[in-house]
């Protein structure tokens, strides 16, 4: 379906590569999709702020690892050397540091720039949104850190996607595990990344990037693969916080111990039961410091997503259920931008809106029931000619009483025309007019479900439109 | 008072020239003047769509006259030559065309980018919002246009930014004029260019520009100048009709009917006062074919605006009292992108956001009124220490019920230091735990205005917080 629909929809090409419009019915479960994350964001107090969409080009180097390459970079048109935002995060802490901002939580709901290899039907664009909620701060540890995967669980709860989990690990375990595993030092990041590819790819193809092209021992490679393979909860973190060479590792124990701590929060938010401590994960970015979470749906949507991209575009697009959001904390980050490196420690999570546009907009279309993309009340029509002057004169009345109302733009437009207008738009009740009715100092309401009509006087139309639609 | 305020807080060079962020208070005021705007327009039944921030570069060419030169390129980084939405208008239009829409009316509420020397004080940036309204389709003559109009009137009363004109002018009147005053046909557009620096520059300059850079007749210009300095209403049309030169001029005389008709349906909406036929506004776009309008703040808070730009920067950029709405009919645009060519008339109205930002940050500033950035009703506290889990599972309860509510992220905080996060914040409410509290099975309620003290019954805690909160 999706397929198909697209085609349709892009006859010709007059878009940029892995970008698209919204249509108003796609806005609409847009707006829906963003009232929910937004009025959850504000029920845990944050602020919001905006940032413009491209930065300074050297305020976004050396930020994001191999990624570096997806930027979008503007022409150089005089003077400064521009690019497009590739997450909004590396913006926040340059906003706090360019401010000397110590304290807020905010969160930012605006779209990112990367040259990715788009994968449209599975809702992955070079234009999309991330709607980030982030606590900065010095602050006692995990607290943050919980309410942020407290805030993952209240939205995909609400958002009715199906079952999830939330995959919970630490930058400090991991880089403890490479230690104790024998990776030098140099390599850390990048056998990060390679380990980042878990969910997507097989250990054995991970195993061999490890070894052939990032140049680790097959004996490194071996032992890390047993500690990614690795699942659980608080008794896993206790588990390896007693395993004779991960407690080696300072880092890792710092790491493990405030998994500990972070499990005995989530319990008091009663969100344990989504929630995995899982060494395999990684997370790309360079910026992470702390603990690293991603949720994942797991059921049923998710798989039909897949499916869907199965039939549209290339096998290798649908092996992924697909993460729904992530984050983590970068203690390190604000301080690049400080002249003096003051550190604003910070612990934030993205989530991935896109795919759950993707969906919903499935779900809408699986549904019977018709999205309405606007919210209009009323019509007001004419059951005969020349009355289009009456009709202007009562629609400004509504208008200017607040209520929601359109008019065909026709001087003498039929009454079926209008009344045919208002079934396919969703348009509840209709005003008629005519010769009669003026003269009687009345409208005719037509409820356009049950084609019932009344006589109202023009005194109580207002409170009687309000009545019947505001319920 | 906004000079000091800019240096503040942008301290040292971290962004692009002409770009800003918006704090959270900005926000809060952002989020209020879009809300009145989008409630007008949904009023008025428009739906809204999104395009992408970036289209392809022909898309863009050929449409913005002289000011194409402002359009910002994306660096060609393997195979498109991409640029960055310069308006809203041109998107629609592609939008249209690619999709066959033939009738549609839609807003759409985004930034557009423009290299544009800023004056930042006065709101003119590069980066900046634009809240767009059109209707598209094969209507009777006039009645979208007043409608355009009715809404522009709408958003400006509402906003309450004081008095304000619109002008209103049409194409075929100005192209009319210049072909009876004998411009040659190919200099319409750049004489329509110079007309409209009349809001900016006197007479004598813009006569000056027409004579010696644009190589018009003196006698000529003479002829425009007469014109353009006429304003009136339905009566000045009727007038023009008569007009010995005018009257010679099919174009013109089309025009003067349409606006003759245009302010017939203005009356029936009563929004005549504000609206002024004047011959000088001339519009910078190529893109218009009919009517157009302007609207402009007359009064107070633009003037002390404009005086603020007076003390910051130079004196040049307080010449203009400043548009704050722009728009017109553009019947061949979207046939640009048709490959048949297939025409969709439209007319539409760009309210101009920005300015009326720095306005009401301004009134802001000025009121004692404090601008809160969150919604937090409550601020779960302990009195005494060690009660960080029973904090952290009061807060779970509230966030489950909908209540929007903080928490200090720290295991032991002093009250104190909670009660004027919440004066700070202007949190209303605190929910105080302590050991007694916590045996009765209760919750100390304070009201931080009063400093009134209440306990609440656990069960009966959130109707409480609701019935105190959500008046």
């Amino acid at each position: 379906i999706v397929c198909i629909r697209t085609r349709q929809t892009q006859p010709f090409n007059f878009m940029s590569h892995g970008t698209r419009d919204y249509n108003p019915k796609q806005m609409a479960i847009r707006e829906k999709v963003f009232n929910t994350i937004i009025r959850c964001f504000k029920r845990h107090g944050a602020e919001t702020i905006d940032t413009p969409v491209f930065e300074l080009k050297e305020t976004l180097t050396g930020k994001y690892g191999e990624d570096s390459k997806l930027i979008y970079d503007l022409k150089d048109q005089g003077g400064e050397l521009l690019s497009l935002r590739y997450d909004l995060t590396v913006p926040f802490a340059r906003y706090l540091a360019m401010n000397k901002i110590t304290n807020i939580k905010r969160y930012h709901i605006a779209k990112v720039y990367r040259r990715d290899n788009p994968a449209m039907t599975r809702g992955r664009y070079r234009e999309f949104y991330q709607c980030d909620f982030d606590i900065a701060g010095q602050y006692d540890a995990m607290i943050p850190d919980a309410e942020c995967l407290k805030i993952v669980h209240e939205i995909l709860n609400e958002l009715d996607l199906g079952d999830f989990r939330i995959k919970v690990n630490d930058r400090r375990i991991l880089d403890g595990m490479f230690a104790v595993c024998g990776v030098p030092d140099d390599k850390f990041r990048t056998i990060c990344s390679t380990v980042d590819k878990l969910d997507k790819m097989s250990w054995e193809d991970v195993k061999k990037e490890m070894v052939n092209e990032k140049g680790l021992s097959e004996e490194a490679a071996d032992q890390i693969g047993e500690y990614v393979s690795m699942q659980g909860g608080m008794d896993l973190a206790e588990r390896l916080l007693q395993d004779h060479k991960m407690s080696q590792s300072k880092q890792a124990c710092a790491g493990l111990s405030d998994i500990k701590l972070l499990f005995k929060y989530l319990q008091l938010f009663h969100v344990t039961d989504k929630v995995v401590f899982d060494l395999s994960l990684a997370r790309g970015l360079d910026y992470y410091t702390g603990v690293i979470y991603e949720a994942v749906l797991t059921q049923a949507s998710a798989v039909s997503a897949a499916n869907e991209a199965q039939n549209c575009a290339n096998a290798e697009e649908s092996v992924s259920v697909g993460s729904v959001a992530g984050g983590g904390r970068y203690d390190g980050l604000v301080g690049m931008f400080d002249p003096k490196g003051r550190r604003v420690p910070c612990v934030g999570v993205s989530i991935g809106i896109e795919r759950i546009f993707s969906i919903m907009e499935q779900k809408a279309e699986a549904s019977p029931e018709k999205v309405r993309t606007t919210e209009v009340q009323i019509m007001v029509a004419s059951a005969q000619k020349n009355l289009l002057e009456e009709r202007l004169q009562l629609i400004s009345e509504l208008w200017n009483a607040g209520i929601k109302a359109e008019v065909m733009y026709k001087k003498n437009p039929k009454l079926l025309s209008q009344l045919q207008y208002c079934e396919e738009a969703g348009i509840p009740l209709v005003a008629i007019l005519g010769e009669q009715e003026l003269k009687d100092g009345v409208v005719k309401l037509r409820v356009v479900a049950t084609r019932e009509e009344v006589d109202i006087s023009r005194a109580d139309l207002i409170s009687e439109i309000k009545r019947r639609t505001e319920a």
